[in-house]
């Protein structure tokens, strides 16, 4: 089945105990689109700048994405520059230059709206409960944010909130969502807030999902995937946005939605990270073969699994 | 087989957010005892005062937990207040008080030398390698510390690290110990300190295990085991030292050492652990059936297992 994916494409200058880029390609939409072309069709929504040229499409069309939704406008593509300490969790933002991306108003080309998954990337929630309106086919919706709108867009984000099936976001921003640092407690008080799965991503702990009480016929216990404990992490940038490729990925290229999907598809959001972070920017997703994805998975398992 | 524990039997005052006792039977020794006493045989190494009556003894009585070794001084028994805010894997220590556990100089009595399995909870390292000089037949050695000790008393430590099998902390301990932010990397260091296994507790986010390189001929991946997803944390005193008792005591229950022990020994760890801290002090697990470790170690593999 196909997945549409919303969110920015983008250039990014980063920094990491590892090494440094001064301009590689980025944005969440691409980490994802990346990721979850392993598993189904991926078509993008998005907007770039003249920056955007054929190198880079080549990088969406080497992967069979569809790039018709990528909007070109006169200007520069979205930047972002980035630093990482020791601390892979947690980026210190050292410059963003919105350029095109600051007046994006996504329009989902006809072509697409019979797309029946869809991933509402880290965008305004104004903009991502316009996309999920257009988006009359889609059986199953995810959808991500950050501190910036939980911060200030509260009513568009309750909005948002009411309109996917599955909220993916990380620890910190579950916590201030609702105010409790209680991670399992504060789950099932933004289950109550509209999606039917919570999906906090722990970094170098790995996942757990939550679920509403018969939430898809499958009950309400969590699952929780792992990471591989990595040594070398060279660039976390773009973990997050990999998992969602992988976990929607894998839901969308699947019949149904069972619970033993859903658990597999937690594997392989958990599998898309840790290769992404292997590389700066998205080379590693780039370069990376579907006998790879399902070496590593099998290496999820035995961490995880007793005979 | 019989496992023998060397460690703290205490008493506590606790708060957290759910409530506070002024005084209850703890310690790293008692809390591990307990939990390793639905598993196998147990005998305690410890010092207590006056304060430690014919009911503090009936608690490790009733669980046919062999009290031989703990030896009765004049004075007070071991007494520590902690604070625990939000954050449930940091306790703030409001007092501190030694007792008679200041002059603890363990002496194992003769029948409890034949023992193959020994756990050095944490005290003085230095005491720590005492014990285990002692223990001739142990086939199998686990150990704790803490801050303390890896701040002040490194050499004794580097002794200890040499004289376990396995060595148990947490995330906090195992960066402290080699200076290093990355716990992966950090792993990979302290194993080359003497440990063949390395069980790292990430609190809420579960442990995860590392071997040497075909340690206990079962190669070298690292092995993960989850926690529950708790939303009331009453009282997480003790939650790693019951973690410990489950998986020491799983292993001491086994015929053989093989890869698949070990990694229930991580489950069952986890699930000693989650009851723990369902309960002020040892509450909990004082009234625990083997029937609701047997059920949670499935909600465990439910948590975690993929058909």
């Amino acid at each position: 089945m196909s997945l549409l994916v919303v969110g920015s494409v983008a250039f990014d200058a980063i920094k990491t105990p590892y090494g440094k880029v001064d301009r590689i390609l980025g944005g969440a939409a691409t980490y994802f689109s990346l990721a979850a072309s392993f598993f189904t069709d991926v078509k993008v929504v998005a907007v770039v700048g003249d920056d955007f040229t054929a190198t880079e499409e080549q990088v969406f069309r080497a992967h069979k994405i569809d790039t018709t939704g990528i909007v070109r406008e006169s200007g520069k593509s979205f930047f972002w520059a980035g630093e990482y300490g020791e601390n892979v969790n947690e980026a210190k933002t050292l410059d963003t230059q919105l350029g095109v991306f600051g007046a994006f108003n996504p329009q989902v080309p006809e072509q697409y709206k019979e797309s029946e998954y869809v991933f509402l990337a880290n965008i305004d929630p104004a903009l991502q409960v316009n996309v999920r309106k257009q988006m009359k086919s889609a059986k199953f919706v995810g959808g991500d944010t950050m501190n910036f709108w939980i911060n200030g867009a509260a009513e568009n984000l309750a909005a948002m909130l009411k309109s996917v099936d599955a909220l993916l976001i990380n620890d910190t921003e579950a916590r201030l969502l609702v105010k409790d640092n209680s991670l399992p407690r504060a789950a099932q008080t933004i289950l109550k807030m509209g999606p039917k799965a919570l999906v906090i991503k722990h970094g170098e702990y790995g996942a757990n999902v939550f679920f509403q009480d018969g939430a898809f016929g499958i009950g309400r216990h969590p699952f929780r995937a792992p990471t591989l404990p990595i040594e070398v992490v060279t660039d976390p940038t773009g973990a997050g946005d990999s998992f969602a490729g992988g976990f929607m990925g894998y839901i969308a290229s699947q019949q149904k939605l069972t619970r033993d999907v859903f658990k597999r598809a937690m594997f392989y959001g958990g599998v898309m990270g840790s290769f992404a972070v292997e590389d700066f920017g998205t080379q590693r997703l780039q370069k990376l073969t579907r006998a790879e994805i399902d070496q590593r998975y099998k290496t999820f398992l035995e961490l995880t699994h007793i005979e």
